[in-house]
């Protein structure tokens, strides 16, 4: 069977990352979503299992004892990390695997994972950028200059992405992705079975 | 300006690539064809500067030596060859230029041009690409042997390409082609502007 696909997705807040993977999961809905393993607490109106797993610190510092994580992170004094065996076991059922992450992580799987695809999400524009991340305008301009800051870091990185989808208009970033995705089963290391068969190899 | 790119494609007899190559102009019409330089006779029914561009041995030969070429060839006493203005004046306008070249010559453009991306059109199964190449049946074994040899040669080398258009359904392979021009311009290297323009660079 032919493998399938790790696609690594990043983008700075004000990206519109999050509200764009839902669009493209409407659009696509066959995608599998990674599962991040979390030490945090629970949140409110948040459900174990839909997008984080809740663990024990204990349990996640066992997990990277143990090289169970393709990624990890500390963030507030949390642990963030992607377990690897759902990933691995996707792509080995010919499936594509999207695992959303920091520039940092993508660094990390790319290392272990070096045939992955990776995406970045653009805003269009440093002005529409700052106006993003302003947001309602309740907050300090101090907060607003460090999620700037933040921002054009992991814009900084963007370069070392396979792809750029800049997100203007929600509907065309969104097919702009899946069409990403879809192109990419006619590489050719996903169709060396039909090549062999040709070859009778 | 964010530059174009350099689609190189190749495909044995019986992988209906002049058929698709047809189709696919008639859905991206804004696509350029890079014009062959060959020193053959020309044939009834060919116009100079559509495929080829008809030259004397001694014009070829002076661009061989003047490094005018990305890549060449002899067949059947013939030069072929593939002019390099034509092709990098349309990359730095911006533009997509699709050449289409056998194996060898893909090896050479490739070599010259990294960045090129490179598809490989496929019969999709030996049996298929057999009753091809037998066409009418008029003939002889010998040639058809020689024809499906060629073939295979040719597709032992498809693992060097970058992507693979398997032409069962000619509307399918002619959109599946044109997608994977299209998603080619969300390529990191291609968005460099943007990147640079965000970060005041």
């Amino acid at each position: 069977m032919n493998k399938g696909r790790v696609f690594i997705i990043s983008g700075p807040s004000g990206s519109g990352k999050d509200t764009l993977m839902k669009k493209v999961f409407e659009k696509a809905p066959d995608i599998l979503f990674s599962i991040s393993s979390i030490t945090r607490p629970m949140r409110v109106g948040e459900v174990e299992g839909e997008k984080y797993n809740f663990i024990s610190r204990e349990r996640f510092e066992e997990m990277i004892a143990n090289d169970e994580l393709l990624e990890h992170n500390v963030f507030v004094g949390n642990y963030y990390g992607t377990p690897k065996a759902p990933v691995l076991n996707a792509v080995n059922d010919g499936k594509n695997m999207l695992i959303e992450v920091d520039v940092n992580g993508a660094y990390q799987i790319l290392e272990k994972i070096p045939d992955a695809v990776s995406i970045f999400i653009m805003p269009p524009s440093l002005e529409i950028l700052k106006a993003r991340l302003t947001g309602r305008g309740t907050d300090e301009q101090s907060v607003i200059d460090k999620r700037l800051f933040e921002a054009l870091r992991e814009i900084s990185c963007a370069k070392d992405y396979d792809y750029i989808v800049v997100n203007d208009d929600l509907e065309t970033a969104a097919n702009e992705f899946v069409s990403i995705m879809s192109v990419d089963k006619f590489k050719t290391d996903r169709n060396l079975e039909l090549i062999n068969k040709i070859l009778n190899k």
